[in-house]
């Protein structure tokens, strides 16, 4: 992701370390991050064919939406077809019982789905996510260190098409497997 | 949720307005909120049959998880083999094309489905989401307002479990439904 | 279904009794059906409103279609947004491990959710299934008895639908869930 | 698949030609098949371990499951984590709408998946499908000629199994993608 320093302000305090695991509390966290008007990108969004609106979120010319800062994943690459973002599990993605929710597991694989078919779409098409079937293969702790989670286009249709992700961790180890369908509206379609 | 006021501070701005819609960038926000070490509710997790854990989540007693605060939403009620959450949209919850990214859905979908699981355990037993089917019916906005997601238990077998869950706004207005399976695991099971 | 005598040959052998259970093999079975050449009944379908062209099934005046002669399902009853089938579990819907095969029940849920949306559409619209996701809760036998599908539409839009589908037998007890998005398209659209 | 002569009875009436298309009915079509009991194939599945299982189908040394002659599918090749079934589209697998019936395409796809993380077991152990989602890509009729539907395991843990399947016709032309995730029961699990 084109993490630009306006939208990381590294002054401010950093996610707290991992829980300690001996069951008492250690006290209130806090965390402080910034985004841009989503106002701008989604203008954008609709004059760019889908690959170059997304090459410019790589490169930190449109800012990331603002869901990527509030849950600190972003877009590292893209090609015609093909999208991967990353995250870095942190303590405040966690569930109640002591592991990273399902939710951020899911918000990658919905991105890295959407992005893949978006990367397909001429100017003036637009897609919209259909659903999202994600299986969660293994818990994602902060000691899993960072993830990948590439989106590819199974099948495009005129009207629909259909997308797959791989949530990943070091290794390759298969973290979460997910397909998400879209529905394509074309211009003048 | 209880939303105990050491979780949310209220001296911190609030959500930037939503997008002004004329498409141009009103420049960036920010956004600061806390959270509670989550060992300590992981621990208690262990020890409590689940609908009292939830229940304690529900009076404030236990802290909410981390990906609570950090995407804004809460546990509202819960009885055995059904649990409510909320949550208002915000602008920190976009996708860059102007609406609620489909990772919110999820993550609330994913939480009313464990948690209506969760409240029908005894103390000792645990579950793991295998999965979460969801389908995106209408986008979520900042003028959607307030949203409700329940989640029911459909089956529950010896070692898994069927919950499926409704998010809904204003007048009962379905916005997405969700299925999803537990392995559940019994105490000397 | 409207079970037209022409479609079902009582002269021919029924269904063999169910497997003893005692791991040998008692010798070939035999089955023979017949069925109506589809073509009418799929112009048919072009020309009436959904919910009357299932109810010229369900009387028996539109044959039903060839694979649920194959299966041996039948649609027993339609209104608005609800579609019922039933199937009495034979040994010829058998897997190689024991019981009915997970393909009869994605079958009778994708009937059942398909002929819900169907039920709701106006004449010269058609629908397309676009998935079924199917969670199967418990293994049918030829002991389980007769069983019966019902669909109903949780979603209608334009563009489409989300049926979901419940098998279950005697008592209501629930054999599997299922969930189908369809693309639905509307004459001029 | 091991289509054995005695499975298949050569001198009963083949399945009609496909729908003329003119939406005229054209009469009564018969179909006569034979299987085997299930319950020998089910016992000697209690016995060996799963390749091994899988490959004495394939070699016809033990009989198709009744559900593979009633639609008229096999399984043709089989390797540890992979397993491939055919399938010749006939009228007899038609829903009421001109196609092949959803269910002919989860049925495979269910069996693929199925058998891919039955060929990675050992003797005493199990599976049991918990889900199928399967996405509906393209229809497919008489005209689609020969399909194959490849399973592939995704995640095989201890207590659970993903796969995946792909239906294809000619050419690698995709018409349907599904996942499937099973629960594995070891000896002494």
């Amino acid at each position: 992701m084109g993490h630009s320093p306006a939208q990381d302000d590294a002054s401010l305090p950093a996610a707290a370390p991992a829980a300690a695991g001996d069951g008492r509390q250690r006290g209130p966290r806090h965390r402080s991050y910034g985004w841009e008007d989503p106002a701008g990108s989604a203008a954008t969004a609709r004059e760019l064919d889908g690959i170059s609106f997304l090459r410019e979120i790589v490169a930190g010319a449109i800012p990331p939406p603002p869901v990527a800062a509030t849950l600190g994943f972003g877009l590292v690459s893209v090609e015609p077809g093909r999208a991967v973002f990353d995250l870095v599990p942190a303590e405040y993605h966690y569930n109640p019982i002591g592991s990273v929710h399902g939710g951020v597991y899911a918000t990658l694989c919905d991105s890295a789905c959407g992005c893949a078919v978006h990367s397909m779409l001429p100017a003036g098409a637009y897609y919209t996510s259909m659903d999202l079937s994600v299986r969660f293969l293994r818990p994602v702790t902060t000691g899993s260190g960072r993830l990948l989670c590439e989106g590819t286009v199974t099948h495009l249709g005129s009207r629909t098409a259909l997308a797959e992700a791989r949530l990943t961790g070091t290794g390759g180890r298969l973290y979460a497997h997910a397909t998400s369908s879209c529905l394509i509206v074309r211009p003048g379609g």
